[in-house]
């Protein structure tokens, strides 16, 4: 099942590029009081609310996916879970470009079996996520803003202590993730988090309908130029341990988003360019930059 | 005004050490659909409820704040931003200590105006907030896991792009805050980010009963030992441009929390000590480390 958020808050489901506006099961959804527990309350209920958005979708008029303004499928992640120098390409020209580490984030990760072990994963704002018909906004003009296209896997349950074993049980899904991030001396969870930064979309695809989602090809191309083309097979530290490894930190909650990396190829961004990325089994998706 | 959040989420007038239950006020909250708004509802609406807050004080009976398990006065921030290296002294420290920079988060900014204008600021997990009566659990054991004591700021309303001249107008009030760190290699936003490992309490003070928040003195004490001892005069980068600074980057929401960065004197804490923090004109708060 592949399902959007679109226009004004409205659900889609979408089949073969054409969306099915399947709304009206959103009342079946709690209101909530204070205080909000923490998640994203559509992700929490999309498996109940699964056969109500199956019976919508009969009779519903369809409406080609390009015409509507494509939102995050999360509308309100509690946070965004992010890994940093996943790919090994990655991190090679991480180490080769002052451009992209400043001095200050060199990837040598010697007595440390990844990259992750010795720095950790790390945190994205997760108020500054939008969908790819809203674009991102450049907010460090005169700097290097970079694209970094990577899976994203959203979390469907509340869950802590996780094992590697049990990881893939509290995916509810598979979106195409974009790390923007401006190069600098400042920490990531400040240089990827400027309102626009975290771009998720074109919709939510259940972890039902990807069996193998380490051996996923993905790609990025700005403009007609391709940028950055790679498979999530290349992953140094794959989706169970990134899954433990967050879990065992902090409490998962549905709708919690993990960013599972970014390969070689990342690269400047400027206004008016247009993000086209694309994921095997998932889908494609364009998104406008602007000033 | 003294607002503080207890036991099973009731809502408390705090004066002199006393708590009277003016929980019948949340009732005029409104009730949330998805997708819910970021922010904490009460903090919005806290300035409109303020008259109802006083009328259900009256005839209200008082209980000892000492009697009550006090939860973090913002039940559900969207995020907590954070200051590094924003006392001279903590720099130094910093600098001397390996089991404070391991290598990696090393102080120097020769070339910036200040560590803030170098690191920027960096993100804690909001979900992973707790009040002074539950206490924080070691999540890191065997590794260094030290208490940073700061004034913790409240943002009241929602913006964007504000200036440091404006920047006050925007604080709802302020608390204490522990900023808990395991030191190590990994990002700050890793390291500071388990369940429990942000610590605000013992109530929110609101803005209009601190005059001057840059001239407090704080400190904390591990159980009857002397730790931090420093006053806010001595911040680097100074409330009214930390604000200024973030929400250039990001939209603040009502309850987003910014912690101003600690003193020198951060040191080890283990299961089984109780941390004594205080804020000249906020109050004081004692809090329980576990494992």
């Amino acid at each position: 099942m592949r399902i959007c958020r679109y226009n004004e808050n409205r659900l889609g489901l979408v089949e073969n590029d054409t969306v099915y506006d399947v709304s009206s099961v959103l009342e079946q959804l709690p209101t909530l009081t204070w205080p909000v527990a923490p998640g994203d309350l559509l992700i929490e209920h999309l498996s109940r609310l699964t056969p109500a958005i199956l019976a919508a979708r009969e009779g519903a008029k369809g409406i080609p996916i390009s015409d509507v303004k494509l939102l995050s499928p999360v509308a309100t992640p509690a946070k965004i879970i992010a890994a940093p120098l996943n790919y090994h390409a990655h991190v090679d020209e991480s180490l080769a470009d002052a451009g992209i580490h400043n001095g200050v984030h060199v990837a040598h990760y010697e007595g440390f079996k990844s990259p992750v072990a010795k720095f950790g994963v790390f945190l994205k704002n997760a108020t500054g996520i939008v969908g790819a018909g809203e674009g991102v906004q450049i907010h460090f003009p005169g700097r290097r803003n970079d694209h970094e296209v990577e899976l994203a896997v959203i979390i469907g349950k509340q869950c802590k202590n996780v094992s590697e074993a049990d990881a893939m049980s509290v995916v509810a899904g598979y979106s195409i993730g974009l790390d923007m991030t401006v190069r600098g001396t400042e920490d990531r969870s400040y240089r990827k988090s400027a309102d626009t930064y975290s771009v998720l979309g074109p919709y939510l695809v259940t972890a039902d309908e990807i069996a193998e989602p380490g051996q996923l090809g993905f790609s990025i191309h700005v403009n007609e130029e391709p940028r950055q083309n790679a498979n999530t097979r290349d992953l140094i530290t794959g989706i169970p341990e990134l899954i433990a490894m967050a879990s065992s930190v902090y409490t998962l909650y549905p709708g919690d988003i993990i960013m599972t990396g970014t390969p070689e190829g990342v690269g400047t961004v400027q206004a008016g360019d247009i993000m086209h990325a694309s994921i095997d089994q998932i889908g494609k998706m364009d998104v406008a930059v602007r000033g």
